[in-house]
Formats: C-alpha cells, structure tokens, sequence
C-alpha cells in the first residue's frame, strides 16, 4: 500500500509527491531535515526537533513555512492516514524552486514535505542486545555539521565503508579526535565517567543527545563533553552511540578491538531503559 | 515562454519536470552534476565535461545512465528545442529514488536532467572589461571537492557573504591558503609567472582550468601548480578565475586591496581571448 506524504499543504500518495527539478534542495543541497520516532502511536520529542529545526533555518535565513502548532497537527495526521506504531516521522524544507544560480532567490517559497516510515518493534531492536561494531573514518564533511541540512553523501559513504568492512557504521574522526557517527553521537564510559564531544559546529546537537545526557546527570553519572581519540575509546569500559532512531545503542568493537567484554555495557543498558521510558512518558 | 526540460528520457515543460520527493538527490545530495557552454549554438568542450562526469559518478560508484553519444544528442537537442544561441546547459544526475536509507539501494535507477539558461552576450559580458571583486572566507566545504557533487551549499553561502560585503565572490581559503573561488578556479600572476593552486582532493578539476593552463603553456608563459595565501594574491601583479561560465574573469580587488593597477591585466585579457578563440574553433 502506497503511503500518503505530505508536500506544501496536501496529503499525496507517495508516487505523486515530487518537487521541481528546480528545487534547490535538489540543485543546491539547500535545505535541511529532522526526524522525529513515533513509539505507540506518538511523537517522542517533537518540541526538541521543532526547536532545532527553527535553528537550522535560522542559520541559513530561511524561511519557515509552517508554524510549531501546524506542524504537530501533519505529524499526527501523518501517524493517523498511515497507521504508524512504531516509526520514523522525516520532515525536510528546503529555500524552494528557482531558476539555478548560487545567489539565494529572492522571491521563493520554501518547500516543506513529511513522510513516514514504519519500523515495527522499533524500540525493541534486537541490534540492542548485541551491539554494534564500528569502524574510524576520517571526517570529511563540511564545517557546520552543528546546521541539519540534507548535505548527506559523506554519512552516506562511510555507511558505504563501514558496510564495506563487515560493519554496521562508522566514527568519524577529525584532528585526532572522533567527532560523532555518520548520523548519531558518540560516546565511551571509563570508570563510571560519561565522555561524549562537547557541542560547537563539529556536531550535530543531537536531540537524543541532550536527552540522555540529562538523564545521566540525574542517575548522578559524571559526565565530561570533550573529545576523545578512537584508541581512547578502544581502551573505553564501554561505547554507545545515540539518535533518534537508534535511542542509545551499545557499541562493542571499534576497528577490531572489542569494547571492554566485548558485550554491551551495563550503562547504556541503563541509559537506554530510562531514556526509553522518559520519553514514552513525555510523548505527544 | 517554458523552457523544454530533459529528464529521464523525456522532453517535458519545465513546469513538468519533477522527481520524487524520494530521490536521493533531494535527500542525500547523492548527485553530480556539470554545466557546458553555449556559444553560437555549439557547445563548448563538450567531451571535458562528459569526462568528469564519468569520473565523479565512479568515484560515488554509480551507473551513469547515458552514453557520451546520446548524452552530446540531448544536449543538443536543447540547444534547437530552446533556442540557445549563447548560454549554459545544466546536467545532474543523482542515485535515484528509494525509500530514505544512507546506505546506497541497491536496485535504484540513476535520475538524469538536464536543462538550459540563455545568456545573450555571454562571452562579451561587460564584467570582464572592470573585473569582479573578491573577499576571502573560511573554505568549510567537504574534503573532495574534486568530485562534482550538488553539495553546493556552502558555496551559495559564500556568494551571499560576498554580496553582503559588496563584492562579486569569494575565494575560499583553508590552512592557510587558498584553494579556489566559490564555483571557479583562482589564479594570480607575479612577474610574468601564472600561479594557480595543484589538483587534489581540495578543489575542482576545472574543464576550463585545464584549457586555460595549455594556452598559457602554449605560449610561453612560465605556470606554477601550488598553493597562495590571500597575502600574497594581494601582492600580485593580476589576478583572476576561470569556469566554464566565466571564461577567464579578471580580479581586481581582494578583501579590499587593489591588485596590481585596480584594472584587470594584461594576461588575463590575453588568456580570455586566445580561450574564447580557441574553444569557439573546437566547439561541436
């Protein structure tokens, strides 16, 4: 069955939802995204994701199209027309079509589109109980990785790579220093210390991040955001990373070496029980 | 009146040339893309073009969905259908649609458009006679922009901060040095030596660089492959871009110093003209 997306006011079935060739989010990458999971029906951390989404646009002068109440109401409606349990909301606006030229157009209206993607039993992924294993690629994506645009390829390359390795994602690594996953953060406990990067145009401000990070603070975890080097992290008690669809994944082998036991870790285990049920609380 | 489009095989109105929200162009900025010259008709270096086209999709391993014959068919056929006499023709191609994953589907057809602008006069644009004004900002770009892709954010931004400090462009500079302008190559000349950055990872392999760099071989010049500081471009006797739009473009003024006289120079001028000559004699 066809889903029903939505794209600049209307609900379409998935085939007719298309954008000018002329959009510069095809033609420029100009545009940027969020993706909010839905647990039982409901959206975990909408405000979060509107909140950045503001920022993102903010970043880029432009405008937004839609207003935080409106869109809470095509969330929902999305949810409802496709029957989402358990699923990714992804949301992108972009400046809109115009004819191409690198300057921003002064008279385009910005495109905005939401679909859905169904992940049943998404909060009881199996991946959860084993762990994943990762490998360190060099970080060669653009400055602003702080700005959530659509500019995706190199996350999508070192998917590629880690794939590629007989993994299943990469940390990326610039100056010496991991700076998170191709998409979530990354973190490494070592004698009860929380390490994850602090926040600055390196990273993204994950909203999971935030989340969990809170959470720890009041389990009482010590928590230090600066960075660390992947052979800090080999040597780490335990490693895990965070995002909106993954909520804290253990991870148990970073370039071949496992991660402490080499099984997931008794803090993310932890962080992603209470993160999980925090936030299934505070769902709308 | 509507431009005639090329897409996937068809010629359509512009208005009806749309992908699907789910293209991974729109997505990822999972594309590439090039932009050939128009002049009396015919198109400028064609074959430079569907070289690095060939290139960049290789190195993003992904199928090209034309052949070069067919490929030099469509871009002419635009020409007739449009009626261009002088201007550009744009092609993008990208992975194609699949439902949003950052690894690469596995069974997704390539998507191919291309369109047109007409730019009457472009060769003979009045820029050329005063020159264009430069500032110099932070190359945030990612690491290889020796592949073409429509990651072309930054530069748009980068044009708008040009704008705003009443300049023409920016010359992006990282560790130091600069590594080219924001949609061209950047090239100074001191004491009769034409110094222009060496090809790696950190710029464009221009097509028009390429043609540029032969002539001026060609006539005796003395041509440096390295890296410059805005410094010492701001010391020179000339300086200058070349694209496949601009031909070669005389600077006359780097973050607000003049260069050389404040006038575009002689050896610019002169590579203008024999590139302009030149490609016109081999244009197909």
């Amino acid at each position: 069955m066809s889903r029903t997306v939505y794209l600049n006011g209307e609900y379409l079935p998935e085939e007719e939802a298309k954008v000018s060739v002329f959009d510069r989010g095809f033609l420029f990458a100009d545009g940027v995204y969020e993706v909010t999971t839905v647990l039982d029906g409901k959206l975990i951390d909408f405000d979060g994701h509107a909140m950045r989404l503001s920022r993102s646009l903010n970043e880029l002068e432009m405008k937004n199209p839609i207003s935080k109440e409106d869109l809470l109401e095509v969330h929902r409606e999305l949810v409802a027309r496709n029957g989402i349990e358990d699923g990714l909301i992804y949301l992108q606006v972009t400046r809109g079509a115009a004819d191409r030229d690198f300057a921003y157009p002064k008279d385009a209206e910005p495109t905005i589109v939401l679909f859905t993607q169904a992940k049943p039993g998404l909060s009881t992924s199996p991946q959860a109980e084993v762990g994943i294993k990762v490998i360190g690629i060099e970080d060669q994506r653009w400055g602003r990785r702080d700005i959530k645009t659509v500019q995706l390829l190199y996350p999508s390359m070192g998917k590629m790579m880690a794939k590629a390795a007989g993994c299943d994602d990469a940390w990326l690594v610039e100056d010496g220093f991991v700076t998170e996953g191709t998409s979530n953060n990354a973190y490494i406990v070592k004698d009860g210390v929380l390490i994850t990067r602090h926040l600055g145009h390196e990273i993204l401000h994950g909203i999971t991040r935030a989340a969990v990070l809170r959470f720890a603070r009041e389990a009482q975890m010590k928590v230090e955001e600066r960075p660390f080097t992947l052979k800090e992290a080999q040597g780490a008690d335990e490693a895990f990373i965070t995002s909106a669809s993954t909520f804290v994944m253990p991870v148990v082998e970073i370039d071949g070496a496992a991660i402490g036991t080499g099984k997931p870790g008794a803090v993310a285990a932890r962080l992603r029980e209470i993160y999980l049920e925090e936030s299934r609380k505070a769902a709308v």
